[in-house]
């Protein structure tokens, strides 16, 4: 592989062929957001190939979602199974009408990696959805306990709420941190509060907005100022909890802010959020959209913090292939049926795939890896940190696997450069640079990575 | 078949593996909705068979999401495509890195169908998220043409929207009508207005709700009244557009009001919405989640309508067995990339099976075949009807292929009567009972259902 960084003939990114393709499809299509259009015949593990032929070592895996590698055999044949046919071909209203098999495909597949003390599950189609259904269950808990154990819903709120006016549809608040990104539903995106161009022109509800802590690196060298900062974030939740101008219900949080820019922050900081929620009874939501299966070297980010209690709700998406949220407390399914509920609950086509990526991440033990390949490659990228201290900054992430990230002056360039040496990396926040890669990236990929770094951060520095 | 409803014995329904199947799920899942566990190796054609062997004709489809059959042969083939195999393994972020099949996919499956001047489309994963999907590009148009074309956005309104405040979050509302049902998501769920159930205790915009029409049966006995009653409720959406304390940027109406109760309208009270909204500047958002792809006896259920214009965006889902939504007018597509986006952007396996899906109706005409079949179906009901005036009251669908139903006096103790008899038929609104067969629902069936209806109807009018 490094042997593709040393030609001289640099390819045009995107390439004849994928404009071709992308101008095609943009005439029923928005595509203005194609990178390249790709041959996934072509692509395996963790290449991805595109029309035009170029294989690209793959550090993006399609916004951190591809969990085992392009053409995984084991996936395949999952898709293969009479199972996943049947899944596809009579898809059914989950709910009232669930398979025979639906029980042992959630016990043999999600279940078996379950966060400690979150048993049950409630299944979904996207990260937002999942944070939406997990906000309602979140007021329905709420409301119930306020309206008293058994108490029957007045005439007053059933009425009210086809109105959308009190007491039926209340004023109840999710609050959320500074640069989080919780999705693009009307719900979610009220606590999303990375990027303008995710909120600009959308009505949203009036929710409160918590600094989160902004730590400076090395983090051994800034232990005091770091451990303040944190104190002060968390004195601002409380605050926002007890003073806002009505009940905030829940608190969500990625246990790495990743949209916002890969922020992270300490174990001591989430077990103050876990006692802070708990004290003041709101729900604890980590969203682990993101840092879910895996990639920070342990199955669940939030399992890093060893907290004295586990989280209300735990929300997935992306490499799981499929979203939902697990939960532990049965007061989190609501008093009635059909309250928490839609046609189709998920996908179970997409469920069965999940499954064959937790067996596949099991079998090989991938998170393990994952965990010990991260630590090499956080050992490399200090080095070229310490070569470039302007181009790689704040780099973060030891100890959290491949979920690796650093600032730098012109990520959008750097990027863009680095796919001409065949290397498909993201973008976060303002100018960071965030790695992505799947579960299966091995030692080996590490010098194809950071050859082609050196030679854009080299080339950066001499032109600019 | 009819010989089934000549049997004695009265089965329980849910029967006793069915009642274990849902236990031992509920321990994981929450299974109260559950009305049986399906055996969909079984289940074939208009037909689903339980765990404990009972079969059932099906008139229910999965809450009218089951297009073509159970274990369809056409659907089982493009489940085993190579295409579709790829699609589930190498699942892409399609905004990013769409597959070199992808416009081909759209062309040849969702495009063929288009409705009417609507020729481009987005996709994505639930009618709820298609409709809210709509929401927001009728609100940047909205926020475009106030700004002005090619006015860049000013620091207020990109620094504001980050804290959900004026400017960049602006009060911008969303019309519809009493009795509607759009979805759950926190913003489709404020456009909800059919039952408590799905409402209470979630926060929702503070948006208008007009009355819709209620119209008297039979039709032409009542012509004068409910074109006046039409008119009462235009005048009101009128008034609502005009004098609502913030801006009405999009109305959203489902050709039948499904959920709430079947409810029709004339084809002149719709062109009376179109012109209204075209009128004021108002997006004109047709739901076709459950009237779409052909029940109506047409593929959309507002192609009965004859508008001089189209809609300006028609959503859909269910027996597409994807979701999203056709436009026509570029300007819907936002003014920046990014804007209307994420991760996944539907799902291309579910689109490959809509494809076929698509194949299968015009191959088959079955879009011909339910309006055949669902003039019979009415006659024979009409019969019925006269035959039991009390138990099958307000008949209406007629014209509308099999999307056809009646209130009655226990519409719960009906259904699960019906149960008992072997056909599987749902309820909405107060106490109406829906016909929701499968596009491939033939003569042959009337018998069954029919047979069925009456003998319940006998028993329940000898008992009460």
């Amino acid at each position: 592989m490094p042997a593709i960084i040393e030609s001289s003939v640099v390819a045009e990114i995107p390439g004849p062929l994928s404009k071709a393709a992308a101008k095609q499809l943009d005439s029923v299509w928005d595509s203005r957001a194609v990178y390249f259009v790709a041959d996934y015949d072509k692509s395996e593990g963790n290449y991805i190939v595109d029309v035009d032929g170029n294989k690209f070592l793959d550090v993006y895996s399609q916004i951190a979602s591809i969990p085992v590698g392009y053409n995984n055999p084991a996936l395949i044949e999952a898709a293969k199974s009479p199972e996943m046919i049947s899944a596809l071909v009579n898809r059914p209203a989950v709910g009232n009408f669930p398979s025979s098999q639906w029980h042992d495909i959630l016990k043999n597949g999600l279940l078996r990696i379950h966060p400690e003390g979150l048993d049950k599950i409630f299944t979904a189609q996207s990260g937002s959805e999942a944070n939406e259904l997990a906000f309602k269950a979140a007021m329905m808990l709420h409301r119930r306990k306020e309206r008293g154990e058994g108490v029957d819903w007045t005439h007053e709120e059933t009425s009210s709420c086809i109105e959308n006016s009190k007491p039926g549809s209340p004023d109840l608040a999710v609050l959320s941190f500074a640069n989080s990104f919780h999705g693009r539903g009307f719900g979610s995106l009220s606590t999303t509060r990375s990027k303008a161009v995710h909120k600009l022109d959308i009505p949203s509800f009036d929710w409160p907005k918590a600094t989160f802590p902004a730590l400076k690196y090395p983090l051994e060298k800034h232990v005091e100022e770091n451990a303040a900062e944190e104190k002060r974030s968390l004195d601002e939740v409380e605050k926002l909890i007890t003073s806002w101008r009505f009940p905030v219900v829940a608190l969500i949080v990625e246990p790495i802010q990743s949209e916002g820019g890969d922020n992270h922050a300490s174990p001591a900081f989430f077990q103050g959020l876990r006692d802070l929620t708990k004290k003041h009874g709101v729900t604890f939501i980590v969203d682990e959209v993101q840092t879910g299966f895996g990639a920070t070297g342990k199955f669940w980010g939030h399992a890093h913090w060893n907290l004295t209690s586990p989280p209300d709700i735990v929300t997935f998406s992306k490499k799981a292939q499929t979203a939902g949220y697990f939960f532990g407390d049965r007061q989190l399914v609501p008093d009635k049926a059909y309250r928490q509920f839609n046609t189709w609950i998920g996908d179970p086509a997409r469920v069965i795939m999940s499954g064959a990526v937790v067996r596949e991440i099991l079998d090989k033990k991938l998170v393990e890896q994952t965990a010990r390949v991260g630590e090499v490659l956080y050992a490399e990228l200090e080095k070229l940190a310490a070569k470039y201290p302007e181009y790689i900054k704040n780099l973060r992430g030891k100890g959290q696997g491949t979920y690796i990230a650093f600032d730098t002056v012109d990520s959008a360039t750097l990027v863009k450069s680095m796919k001409k040496l065949f290397v498909n990396i993201g973008t976060c926040g303002v100018n960071t640079v965030r790695l992505r890669p799947m579960l299966i990236f091995e030692e080996s990929h590490i010098p194809t990575l950071l050859a082609a770094l050196e030679k854009v951060i080299e080339s950066m520095s001499l032109i600019w």
